[in-house]
């Protein structure tokens, strides 16, 4: 059998909310990074339409390749060209085809701790060795260019995570042009998940192509777009290796889903709608950064972009999973636990997603503030 | 960078065909293994309603997972439960998964030679040795129990498939029984690709879960189910490998496109309009076998099943890409080149789909007939 993984602890939390919600009980989501909104009225208008007139076949989009190359042009000045843009069935194919073309078995591949789950477990499924840089506070959780400059021997590659999950954070303009240029010294290949782009609070989110062609850029629109459940994502792959990567997409997964592309094409065109779904991020973060304190919430990095708060409750719990699944039984708030994203520090951290309504996070506050308050201190 | 691997050339063809198509050409697919139907009136009835109801986060159906486990019991006699089958986007990301969850680097998997040529390419992406076993006609061009008993150090695992692709044929009850038993004495796991059940013109296809139940069985609603682009499949894992095989699908896919469970869960009832799309198919292999020698194709085995013809062609060629290519240009009738099957002999072989509609089948036939008889013999 293959290489162990752990699985997803914030899965076995969904399923236990999902059974209370059974039972009548009044769950309010926070575990996972989705948006509580569905696609863009004009998306499921295209679905609608397609729905009636297409057989649906194997089928790539060349209009929605064109529609993302643009989007580049306008959005970061770069011009990759529809012809380096792949579409996969959601980011997590194109994670795993970037590094399945990128590197082979006993490679290294750097990246930040805490951090996506699927990063480390996708590498070690692959039998690529994950090597996890503990990122704290001070950089706020983020790899900086003098940390892989300090590395001995030079991974094979890093990923690269801006705004990062679980903590919001941004890497500025600065810092990021340091990162590539190191790496781009040191030929280490970047993997650059920009997944949550578009969902920022101050400045936004810089695209590593701007600074790095030869980068592997995954992207979806699960999260900007609102369009989960869809299962459409890209992968923008470097010139050199954009015919490798688009052999084994066709080899490992034929075509992403027809519908999907019709009506993600649609979506990039609302852009009114879902920049109003992003003031709704940024009244839920200032309402949930006001509640902190109160929660006794007092070290964490206020989320640059994403959806997410990753809070150290350390003088709470040292076993954030029991802490999560008492909290989720008693006040009906699902949330993720830490052990998810940090295998070493995650027993004493938490991530609340504020991607529900601003009604919801409201009332789960309010919910936890009392909860919060009577739990005893370590 | 990763393993190298071959394209699809198939793929080549059908954009050549598309181009031809957009100038006006009267284009015949028979490059694709795609019914030219769409989803059943129920899937699309489904499917409509979901989306004006539903925001579709990640989800995964147990109703479906039931549905799936009800139709082993009825079709087979066999009882996985839902708790072993895992709902993918198409049959691909399931072989994947099924591969990265049962081997490692630097294992050895046998398979039949001609074969669908992503199992191949698979292995290489995740660096497991493929062994392609020559089989010709006399075993059908499927794996026997004996090759494998022959087989001086047993290989970690076997790919089977049946019906087969590119050939439709059908390991017959007795013989996978064999097979099965061979594969239990020797310790080599089973992956059997089963997308292709539901297709068959004579006795239907057994599944290897009737005889092994350690075997990963793959499956998918683009074949019978006719649900191509809407990318949905499973896999139905072992019990002692269902979790493992749930921790990867997490990390490496999260859920498959949501609309598409509920359209499939519809689809599942709707099986005398998809008996009707079989029968179509029974007419097509008629016509297909009838004129088969009018065309001077006298060595092919008539499939069993799927919607393949998979004919030898060295009388008129030693390059099959040329001659589909030609074959294409001159009479518009898309076609895929055996190289894509069989990297040995795949030269002197194409495949013909017989997916298309009868009134398609018959009019490509109509225009291929004079094109054979005029290609001058090697």
């Amino acid at each position: 059998m293959g290489a162990a993984i752990d699985p997803f602890r914030a899965i076995a939390i969904s399923e236990l909310a999902q059974r209370l919600k059974a039972q009548g009980r009044p769950v309010i989501h926070m575990e996972f990074g989705q948006p509580a909104t569905g696609a863009p009225g004009e998306a499921i208008t295209a679905a609608h339409q397609v729905l009636d007139s297409d057989p649906m076949s194997y089928w790539e989009s060349s209009a929605l390749r064109e529609r993302i190359a643009r989007h580049y042009r306008e959005a970061y000045g770069v011009d990759p060209g529809p012809d380096r843009i792949l579409l996969t069935a959601g980011a997590s194919p194109a994670l795993l085809l970037s590094l399945i073309t990128a590197f082979n078995p006993g490679d290294t591949v750097a990246l930040a701790r805490p951090g996506y789950v699927a990063y480390r477990n996708t590498l070690k499924a692959l039998h690529i060795n994950p090597l996890e840089i503990a990122c704290g506070a001070q950089t706020r959780f983020q790899l900086s260019a003098a940390q892989i400059e300090a590395m001995e021997t030079p991974p094979a590659g890093v990923i690269i995570a801006s705004p990062a999950n679980p903590t919001g954070t941004i890497i500025p303009a600065g810092e990021l042009a340091r990162l590539c240029a190191v790496c781009a010294e040191r030929s280490i290949r970047i993997i650059s998940d920009e997944i949550y782009h578009g969902l920022s609070y101050g400045e936004p989110a810089r695209s590593v192509l701007e600074f790095d062609d030869t980068a592997f850029i995954v992207n979806s629109f699960s999260k900007y777009y609102s369009m989960v459940g869809w299962r459409l994502g890209w992968l923008v792959a470097p010139q050199s290796l954009a015919d490798s990567a688009k052999a084994y997409r066709g080899n490992l997964f034929l075509t992403p889903p027809s519908l999907s592309q019709h009506a993600a094409l649609a979506a990039m065109d609302c852009r009114e709608t879902l920049d109003g779904h992003v003031r709704t991020y940024s009244a839920n973060r200032a309402l949930m950064l006001e509640a902190a304190g109160r929660l006794g919430l007092d070290h964490f990095a206020p989320p640059d972009g994403a959806f997410y708060i990753w809070a150290d409750i350390g003088h709470l719990t040292d076993d954030s999973m029991a802490f999560c699944e008492r909290l989720l039984r008693e006040t009906y708030v699902a949330t993720a636990p830490g052990v998810d994203f940090d295998p070493v520090e995650g027993r004493h951290f938490m991530r609340f997603s504020f991607a529900a309504s601003t009604d919801q996070v409201r009332e789960a506050i309010a919910r936890m503030e009392p909860w919060f308050a009577a739990q005893p201190r370590r």
